[in-house]
């Protein structure tokens, strides 16, 4: 499982005591070649934390030895002073992994931080977390790691995926702030798989496309939003191109729809597909309006088939339709038909936790899936009282 | 108050039975003359309710002698039976009204429907409260008007403005699915004052543009917003076309703001006040962003000055403004400065219901001033709870 699955990495997660709580904070993932390919996607926010302003440097020469992981605090909004720190924190990575392997330079280091916007981290608990983390670095550590980059998180999200000789692996945290481009949540995979380096950053935006750029949990988008992908070539395999993005494709999914089960305050989980949709642009554009209307999200949690709602949702947005050929249906019951009453809505059974909304827009031959959570008391609650 | 403030308007409302609760849920508003002149703003949704779409055509000629208006049932995505039946409610009123009054035609006759989408009215009930509402027809009844359209709405929404020898007046209804283009609401406004049918359209949608398209409590888009303005002339008195777009004003922005004080389950009103934005369109860009942030709206909740999710929610924006000269403060307080922490959060106090959110860009000359309503179990509640 997660990002030690692959040969050639090493991780561990330890606790620095950035956390009130006194969980685990911090995590390490180091990739110990031969090979050093690294590709990344980052948030589309422009307001974005220190530590995506120092990674995107980072990343532009591809090349990635090792990545570290803070929870307790997002470095956002912290200014100069924040972006020294994340520099800082790069170096001290450096110095402590140099001393006991091959040469590593901060510039071969990414930093991801999570937590509350808007305060500094405590350097010093950082620092000698990243000392005390390099110490217990092994080729079993990619659980502790896992659970260390926590925040709300109720759980660590692990995924593996092995093939004839190479595999890839990954962890990703996050339980609030998710929304497409990207959902709010760091996740680091790894692949000893031979790959090739000037194909790594395209297949990994396309993985993350229709994984992680779907699912909208409450509409908001991080500061600190960052997906890496680092290769080893340990394995010595070369697998061919189709099946190593399918194995991206799987392992990206996977994680996505832990993120969603654990999205905080939910109590369904629920996937809006959209179908016979003009292009695809249209069918995330109508999927992602649905999922960001508060009045839908609200009905779900009251065990309500609002198709109203739906089209309401659906009246807001672009894409080619006619008001009166739309078809709803809530777990399989087809409420609406030609945009007007269809089935009793009293056979729609939302007494579990899994809601699968279809939207047939009757206009195109694509579609696409968009997931979503419900808006509940926890929710609120969660996020009335996250920083207090 | 309201709608009979101005001379030459009858009105009423009454209790057609439409409602589970038995409270008042029709209300008749007809214009006496001498002129007929009227204008009218209609939802942005493409998805139209019967009514919308019927009182659009009837529009289309600037004169209306009547305005027929229903809660318990709002007529939508009920297909070309649901368009019959506001026909039919639309024919029935000119009828019942030709009997007392001059003739009067369908074509005249404005509809508007609120309450649950998806679901036919009752006709029989419809029609024969009609009979009973010509009947009670009162210079006076304004306020059971106001009262008669009232659905989630806890007090009724009357506003009027008097200036030397004319006035306009109003009424509103309107407590969810609250967002620009329009909030969603049906508003009445009258006037006796004499006026160039040819500008009546423009000065009704200008003074949307500043109210009524300036709030968004939940971000939901409704498929029966209306705003209606019939013109008598009943005064005799021309006021100047800047008077009387000051009076329309002042009568709108006083309305939108009744409409948010009574948003669904809100325990604060919030004014995001954008400055120094380098157009009109950015700062209100910006406003609607924060407005629509459940997280920065928990907060609010939460009694959190939670500028971190301010600053996340400007970057998902388009509008000019650098990170790192962004300040934003909360009652007076800047907690943040050049994109960074400024004055303690402590400072805060946001026990009281009013809050004012300050985000100065520091990218132009313009600004804007956008209301919304904080995210809260009551919210969660009432529309979980509301089909039900």
């Amino acid at each position: 499982m997660s990002v030690t699955r692959a040969a050639g990495f090493l991780a561990t997660g330890t606790t620095a005591g950035l956390k009130a709580s006194g969980r685990p904070d911090l995590a390490l993932v180091v990739n110990t070649g031969p090979h050093f390919h690294a590709a990344a996607v980052f948030t589309g926010n422009r307001v974005k934390a220190a530590p995506v302003l120092w990674s995107q440097q980072v990343l532009a020469d591809g090349r990635l030895q090792a990545v570290v992981l803070n929870s307790g605090g997002a470095n956002a909004c912290t200014g100069p002073e924040g972006f020294a720190d994340t520099h800082r924190t790069a170096e001290h990575v450096a110095e402590v992994l140099t001393g006991s392997s091959a040469p590593v330079g901060a510039i071969d280091v990414a930093v991801c931080s999570t937590g509350l916007i808007g305060e500094r981290l405590p350097m010093d608990l950082l620092t000698a977390g990243i000392t005390d983390a390099a110490a217990s670095l092994s080729a079993n550590g990619g659980a502790t790691a896992a659970e260390a980059i926590m925040t709300t998180d109720t759980r660590a999200k692990q995924a593996s995926y092995a093939d004839e000789g190479w595999s890839v692996g990954g962890m990703a945290k996050g339980a609030g702030m998710l929304a497409p481009g990207l959902a709010t949540m760091l996740v680091v995979l790894t692949t000893d798989a031979v790959v090739d380096p000037a194909k790594l950053q395209g297949q990994l935006e396309q993985a993350c496309r229709r994984s992680f750029d779907r699912i909208d949990s409450d509409g908001c988008m991080s500061t600190n939003d960052t997906v890496l992908l680092l290769s080893s070539g340990a394995s010595g395999v070369r697998p061919h191109a189709i099946d190593f993005q399918a194995a991206l494709d799987e392992l990206c999914a996977d994680l996505a729809l832990q993120l969603l089960h654990d999205a905080e305050g939910a109590a369904h989980d629920i996937a809006i597909t959209v179908t016979h949709a003009a292009t695809e642009d249209d069918a995330v554009e109508v999927g992602r309006a649905i999922a960001r209307s508060n009045l839908f999200k609200c009905a779900i949690f009251g065990g309500d088939p609002n198709w109203g709602r739906v089209l309401a949702a659906i009246g807001t947005t672009s894409a080619a339709f006619e008001p009166d050929r739309l078809d709803v249906s809530f777990n399989g019951v087809q409420v609406c038909r030609d945009g007007q009453i269809g089935d009793p809505r009293d056979l729609v059974d939302l007494s579990g936790r899994a809601v699968e909304v279809r939207v047939d827009l009757r206009a195109g031959p694509r579609s696409a899936t968009v997931w979503t959570n419900d808006l509940t008391y926890d929710y609120v609650r969660e996020n009335a009282e996250y920083a207090t």
